[in-house]
């Protein structure tokens, strides 16, 4: 995924010249934490932060130049660069937002820790019963039962909880990725328990075909 | 994984009665956008953000429950409560910071959006080669080159470029689990291939102890 995919097309930005209250009541109408100051080509010239306008306002500075942080102060990407840049560089650098530039370095949209947490987090939202639905696609002439027999042999290997086939089956329609990974311990642990439930029903399914 | 695991237990506040300026200076230190305001006996009573002080600045206010929101008008969550909520609430009510509150309401940390990054992006940074060997061990009776082998037939078979073994591993070792997501085009993909790897290593493992 690339930068340009997550971004924020829906950016505020300022110019040099604008008035400190100007933006200042912009970012508070729009919620924004930060601003890009543009010049008149759109390109990025300089950044300011509430942080900016605060200080800005304590010591009666009246235009954004006057308080900006300039261009080579600010962390920015490229609109094709992959997206996980963006996660580094707000999890490295503490940053609320990114501006996202293209080839002319004009901005083109803001990535806020927003967008990220969003990204993110749909990985983890993904429902283990879909990942079940695939897997029971890809394995031929396994049957759902026998999927979700195989998957509560290894739950009750794994934790000692006697469940049955159905058991199982509800257990994994209420749950999501993320859950599971937290509740089996770890990505690890989840793939190995994948993996062993895999290895029964492929061994039953060749025990079966051999008969 | 609870909301007290990830919370970011070294917050700034503030009290009713400080001073715009006060309050102002210090989350201009220490670079946070909002800050709860507590009682005498850390609880809390209300929230500020930088948008109030920018707002409370513009309109001369001098004290803090001037112009501060009411706990009421405040997202919190509970310490005990799963960190999972406080992604859905980060994501859905656009927050950048969410108080966390024990059983006497006392505030005892802050979940800050860098934090949620952090959590969510950990999962993504897990080494490729790191699930292959968990997976490996689970699979006794099957060698490392035997896996390496059916993901290369299987990775042949998805994307029709043909590389062999030491190709594929060359290419596990590096990348991250988020990187293989992305290159196989979502997470259900991801574990079709591995089972179907495992299909592989499965059934020659059961081929060659029959012979």
């Amino acid at each position: 995924m690339k930068a340009k995919e997550i971004m924020d097309k829906d950016f505020i930005y300022a110019t040099a010249n604008d008035s400190i209250y100007e933006i200042a009541n912009k970012m508070e109408k729009f919620k924004r934490f930060t601003s890009p100051v543009v010049d008149e080509n759109m390109r990025l010239i300089g950044w300011i932060t509430s942080f900016d306008i605060i200080r800005g306002l304590m010591e009666n500075k009246k235009l954004i130049h006057e308080f900006m942080s300039s261009k080579d102060e600010v962390k920015y990407m490229h609109e094709n660069d992959p997206s996980r840049l963006a996660v580094l560089e707000t999890s490295k650098s503490r940053l609320i937002s990114l501006p996202v530039l293209n080839d002319e370095d004009k901005i083109t949209g803001v990535i806020r820790s927003f967008e990220i947490v969003d990204t993110l987090s749909s990985l983890y939202e993904v429902k283990v019963e879909k990942l079940y639905l695939a897997i029971g696609k890809q394995l031929k002439g396994v049957t759902w039962d026998e999927l979700m027999d195989a998957s509560a042999i290894i739950y009750k290997r794994t934790t000692g909880e006697d469940i049955n086939l159905k058991e199982y089956e509800r257990k994994i329609k209420n749950s999501t990725f993320g859950e599971a990974i937290w509740a089996t311990g770890g990505l690890e642990r989840f793939f190995v328990g994948l993996i062993a439930v895999g290895e029964i029903v492929i061994a039953r399914r060749i025990g079966k075909s051999r008969k």
